[in-house]
């Protein structure tokens, strides 16, 4: 799959989980701070953007003098640096889309991230956010999720209601029925088969696969 | 203001940060695994409830010899802990909640919470998630959020689209705007006053008061 990976300033504390999404990305956006993870990495993205608040100097020149491209926006924009940073993946016309780096303390921004989901599911475009613990993207048709020993599947309505969810292999069953925002019933819901697959008629479902 | 408290399984990481709720509080509910905080805190609940799979059974036999009232429910049970507290919360009459707790690494988690504060305001209820680094509420009709030291305020879409924006006492204003969920517009926006005032004339804002 050739995706677009975006790297943020957000929380990352085991940099190895993190390699293989490097290797398998067509197309690495540095949004601002995110340089900081990308020097630990040793990593260079192929543009470098933001306002640069949240950059050392140093990094900047150093991808300066390494010929990144460098997009530079004005402090008082109207848009996050991963706002900016999705735009530039969907403007090179990028489809998948991986945000890294896009959680943390800030739960500001975590929220910010994951509606920057539906933003880009307007525009046609798969995101995904992840994190060491946590793999979030949005359903608004049918998918297939894959299992993973450890993980738990959670639905959630990002719409005030979402209809006619049906779900095979998982242990709690949904058979056509409607969840409404607010709802915690698709929380912590369990794999039984290989494969989860999850169809709605209407609505949108934010799916997170998890661990503790 | 009469509020009650209800105590999660999620990250708390400094227990003084905390001590002022309880003080505030008139009801405290602890949910399942929320009970390892109290009994580092050295606070008994008014009630102890969940399924009791988080919970260490030597904390459990403390509180039941401590009389503390306990509300056993079905591990296969179609909410989460946090959803039956605010529950019991709502039935004994309050009309004011904070949740802490409730959120960290589990984003699972962290989201259907966030999502609680929409059951509640349907419930003519006033929720707030509260952590060492943020606060969050939502705003459906018109509000004052008096600001800190060091805090940010985000503004962020919980519907598909919110009407009539109106901010004062903010560094960026909204002059009776609309944004769409998705777009980070109303990310980290600054106070200039000491009191923000927010209104809006259709649909629902999240609000979240943060620190770096």
């Amino acid at each position: 799959m050739m995706y677009a990976l975006i790297v943020c300033n957000g929380s990352i504390i085991d940099y190895s989980f993190y390699r293989k999404f490097f290797d398998e990305a067509d197309f690495i956006v540095c949004a601002d701070g995110g340089a900081l993870h990308l020097q630990r990495l040793g990593i260079k993205p192929d543009v470098l953007l933001g306002d640069f608040d949240s950059i050392e100097s140093e990094h900047l020149e150093y991808y300066m003098k390494q010929n990144v491209e460098i997009l530079k926006f004005p402090a008082e924009k109207d848009m996050t640096d991963t706002e900016l940073a999705v735009n530039t993946a969907i403007d090179r016309g990028y489809k998948n889309i991986v945000i890294i780096g896009g959680t943390g303390t800030r739960l500001d921004h975590t929220l910010s991230n994951i509606f920057l989901l539906k933003l880009m599911l307007d525009r046609g475009v798969k995101g995904r956010i992840i994190n060491e613990y946590n793999e979030m993207f949005l359903i608004n048709d049918s998918t297939e999720i894959e299992a993973e020993d450890g993980c738990y599947l959670t639905l959630l309505p990002l719409t005030s209601k979402v209809e006619g969810i049906t779900t095979e292999g998982l242990y709690y069953p949904l058979r056509g029925e409607a969840i409404e925002m607010g709802s915690t019933r698709g929380v912590s819901n369990c794999f039984v088969e290989k494969k989860a697959r999850i169809s709605i008629t209407s609505g949108i479902l934010i799916a997170i696969k998890t661990r503790e």
